[in-house]
């Protein structure tokens, strides 16, 4: 079973959204779990403090990094074979490749940021991999984890069933979705394009795959670099001799 | 007062994680207000249903045109001055510059994207703007809608007080935060830098700023060529004459 467990100072927001819906139904059919673990827990004072003011001063509040790794250590024990994350918006941009991946595998330990940030040493230390859901600051890195357990838990065997489809599929090829249209056949003058309900289904997926290209080369010139770049290497991948190339494409 | 008002099927999942810790605060002051309206109101058949299938095939459901569009007029009349977005990773992605004018704003009208996608004619005929939290995939885009209204939260006036400090500071200059560390002194062998101890505030700034430079140059190279770029202006606009350039920075 695919398990997540977090570390957070409001243990109370989990599981939150991941009971209802997809999630909440494939963690009661036993297909992955989540516990969350307070941790105040983990303090020694009689205040279960688990943070203090930064070394070398300004604002906001550090968490202690004696107070989190004793919590990392009693959840995530040295030979518990599950990555650590942390989410913190320093960390490394999330992609749906390395959800795949944290998917693939035995499930997630996540840190919560929070406060001002998290002692480095303990990063250090207990060799956290810090994991950024976006160019935004939130309150604190609870919505980060809901966010990358959804992510994760829609991929895991039995959860979609088909649903798990077009987005997905879209993605791994590095292109947007193309645009969606259902009944009814007429909405405020606005019909659905002639070409979805001419049953041609050759037509149908030119449609859908120029689309796809040019929604993302308008929208995400970023993945429209990568995705022009990939093509080029599959293109020349198909072209070469059965012997591995020099990396022609590197040049 | 700022109002988040959120069209979804899983009405449920809010204010959920929203409802705990600063944003609850907030919004038990007064200072926000948070409405999720169940889009299963608005349909009109006995089975409440909102989505049908893709016109020219394939897996997943569709949102309805005319049902979405019947909630949106509902919750957000024309003269309703919010945005109205659409949570989608098709959208345009988030930024800390958007969430900024977000929050300076009445509020958001968010619209939670599900199933396969929503019908294209509503998104044109109710000028919705799709926004993405970032390259993943998730279940819905209720999780997307909780992040989005978190990130705006905190920067109301009131919310945060000192908090809302470096990690906010740091992304609008555009460099990633500079390492923290708290009591104890000493953490398994590793000490607080020396320079965060000393008390002598310039060298604190200093190190800090040098830091910061480095953990962005080195974990996304992406963030560092914009500071780059923007650095250069500031400087070229600090030398210019008081009447404007002719955009030289641009070639």
């Amino acid at each position: 079973m695919w398990r997540a467990d977090v570390i957070t100072i409001f243990p109370e927001m989990f599981p939150g959204p991941l009971g209802a819906s997809l999630a909440g139904k494939a963690r009661a059919n036993g297909i992955w779990d989540l516990a969350a673990t307070d941790l105040r827990d983990f303090a020694t004072d009689r205040h279960r403090s688990v943070d203090d003011t930064p070394a070398g001063g300004g604002p906001g509040m550090v968490l202690r990094a004696d107070v989190l790794a004793r919590a990392i250590d009693a959840i995530a024990p040295e030979h518990d074979p599950r990555p650590r994350l942390l989410t913190s918006p320093r960390g490394k941009p999330l992609t749906q490749a390395r959800v795949r991946e944290l998917a693939a595998g035995p499930g997630v330990v996540i840190v919560c940021g929070r406060f001002e940030g998290v002692d480095e040493r303990v990063i250090a230390g207990r060799n956290l991999e810090e994991v950024s859901i976006g160019d935004y600051v939130l309150s604190g890195g609870e919505l980060a984890a809901l966010v990358l357990i959804d992510a994760c838990v829609r991929l895991l065997p039995g959860v979609m069933g088909k649903e798990a489809s077009g987005a997905e599929e879209s993605f791994s090829d590095g292109l947007l979705e193309y645009p969606h249209y259902t009944r009814p056949q007429l909405f405020e003058g606005r019909d659905i394009p002639p070409v979805l309900v001419s049953g041609d289904h050759g037509r149908v997926a030119a449609w859908r795959r120029a689309e796809a290209e040019r929604i993302t080369r308008e929208r995400r010139p970023d993945l429209w670099a990568k995705f022009r770049e990939a093509d080029l290497t599959r293109m020349a991948d198909a072209q070469a001799p059965a012997i591995p190339p020099k990396k022609a494409t590197d040049g």
